[in-house]
């Protein structure tokens, strides 16, 4: 089976500025992914964090990936337009993008998605989330049970700013009386796209198996294929006109 | 019946410059579907061109549509992007539109749709088009037949740049050998979108009967109503955690 | 504004052989439903139940049926066949239809979606259900807020045994820890359909202002257009070949 | 990588009754797709036609069939209700099932889409088919070039009685002016649906190399995998309530 080229990219900032987030992640949210993911020989996986040169997303690392992962919380606006466009440039052109939790409101996937993804309830008590599968024919929950439940996480609710998604996988049930579409899939030109909701920086959410399982999967699922070559510009006819 | 208050926005260049054109839309594009729509008294009209100061769509003029018309072509590029910003908010809080033909391009599609909407195959060739209906369903083919014929257009062929659509009403035939999703439909956020493919600059398409009953179809099917008003941020749980 | 006609089927057993039921709705569910949606002079209601002379949908019921509501629960078996394939044939020529609750098992809408929608879990225990609305565009859900919240409902849990739907008007959470798609559309032919799961016969949740709201939001939705006539079978050639 | 478990399922009554027919494939349509997706060694493949006892799809075969591949035409009729049935529980339960052709009128296919699948234009004059791919990020056009082009074929032409499919991979041109959704995919419970237009039985499209890459693509791309086991019927409360 050939190999997956993973590129895992994280803001990196509360993991330095804060005592109780660094427990949980001493190394950065990307490296925990990492060391979670790489346990899947196929992947080959390296990270980027917004505070590299170009965000850690030079043509070279971006043009060596498979499958992107963005992780951003509070900094979304640090991150280099030139750089969101690029990656947009390589997700229309078949490279994967998972999107986490508060990556919704990221530039890339607010671009990608035309609307206003930052857009939705939210809440920090550390109250009950779970996700139920709603989708089971999804490569993406392949091998999970019916849900997955964490004992504490940061409430996201309805309204999600986001267009229809093209499949959705996940929705999930909360404590405080709320739900939401937890994950959800879009193509866009070449590239899929998967957004998962968990993984609020103060709970080891990365740490779950079952996480980390449809991570896995999503990451599989993106990876690009070989792809038909789409012509376009001013064509001559096919047949005589 | 309530007024739908419309505005149809047009570059208006072309029918200024080019003599062909200018014969078969003397006063712009925008006036002649101002004149064909207007005849349906439901339907409040003005119209806004690049050239006006803001392009036209002053706040003032945005905040009084209820339905917003697009036709642009060579000049997408100096809509100012203050503008297309405003217009994209109006769309996510409810305003429908309709972009038109070489609108495809325009600044205001890409932004919403999230993928680069100007590429397609095209040829200017005055070729025949066959627009078949497909989806016998929507309030947009109400009253027209199954499909409409265009003896002379442009040709636009797949690959076309946009998102899989929410809904695909029309697929159209060219005698040079190509297809294209030619009526296409999106939600974003409280706003509805029509694609509507038939249009080019050259050729009496706006004075098509059919194809006018179909742009009035959609001017109603996107109009505004009285949405819930959605409420996001940081919120209290609903039940006791 | 013309006229929707509107027929409420009801199974209409639970009222006659149970004390409790008969209590909440003392002369069956059709005939609260027909007295809250008649305050609206455009729709013309008739009522028709499983033990009327062919189910009460004789072909001149049919139609004159605009848009046919759906009840049922213990009994789904005992509706002819004959019935049924009558009603799918009339939707998909283009009569609306809204299936509510326990109707999910009808044969008529699990032939409409082909898949086993009787499958779900479900609980019987008078707990919370709050129905939080996802697609705000949509013109069922207009002039309500951004929930709905019934104090004792029946549970349905996913997963639901539907096709993914056309739109996605509402999840349900429940205060047993499940979510539930609550009101889904379908197109199938010239039909629209929606599905709408709050109405158990034990609380009187056809007296909620919401729930009817969204009830006659989805009829006048669900009303057939005049649509263009499609043509199938054999055809010559529009071209040379 | 594991193998896959595929049965062509063939009525193989026109290459027995038409001299025509046998020409081009002298040992039935199933023996010809055999041979053509057989080079691929990770497709155990086997065939089934009608007039085996129990049409070939006894219990011991569906249940050791992880994809079914269905060609059918004159007797869809004579297709056992019982079979019927039995292929639609495996389907739901996981079975991909990839439909060829005139198949789009058979009652497997018209049933788990549950509208008149039968109902389209056709025409049999050996026109030119351009089938043009509009998704370019599935695995099913994986390795194929931008259109596949048939030189003589039957004409399938809209309107086609499906439901609008949840992904639409194809669109066809036919010289005769018609265009038509040719390659179009459904989920339906844990199941995946591929329906595929070409393959008359008078022309020898099931030699054409791209067709059966797209064939070969479909049944990788609905094979089952190990999805989660769902749980429906009376469920305790997860919470308390």
């Amino acid at each position: 089976m050939e190999n997956i080229k993973v590129t895992i990219w994280n803001e990196f900032r509360h993991e330095k500025s804060d005592e109780e987030v660094r427990k949980v992640y001493p190394n950065g949210i990307h490296e925990e992914l990492k060391k979670q993911l790489g346990v899947d020989k196929q992947l080959v996986i390296r990270t980027a964090t917004l505070d590299e040169p170009e965000n850690g997303l030079t043509d070279e690392v971006l043009n060596d990936t498979d499958v992107l992962l963005w992780w951003g919380h509070m900094s979304h606006e640090e991150v280099l337009d030139e750089v969101v466009e690029k990656v947009r440039q390589r997700v229309l052109h078949g490279m994967g993008l998972i999107v986490l939790h508060s990556g919704h409101g990221s530039k890339i996937f607010t671009k990608l998605c035309g609307t206003n993804t930052g857009e939705l309830k939210w809440r920090e008590q550390g109250e009950k989330e779970r996700l139920w599968v709603v989708d089971y024919s999804h490569p993406i929950v392949e091998g999970i049970g019916e849900y997955i439940e964490l004992e504490h996480e940061e409430m996201y609710g309805e309204p999600f700013g986001i267009p229809a998604p093209d499949e959705l996988v996940f929705i999930s049930w909360f404590a405080g009386g709320e739900v939401f579409r937890s994950g959800v899939t879009y193509k866009r030109g070449l590239g899929k796209i998967f957004y998962f909701r968990p993984g609020h920086e103060s709970y080891p959410t990365y740490k779950n198996e079952a996480v980390i399982k449809v991570i896995k999967n999503a990451v599989k699922w993106a990876k690009p294929l070989n792809y038909p070559k789409s012509v376009v510009g001013n064509t001559k006819p096919l047949e005589e006109i």
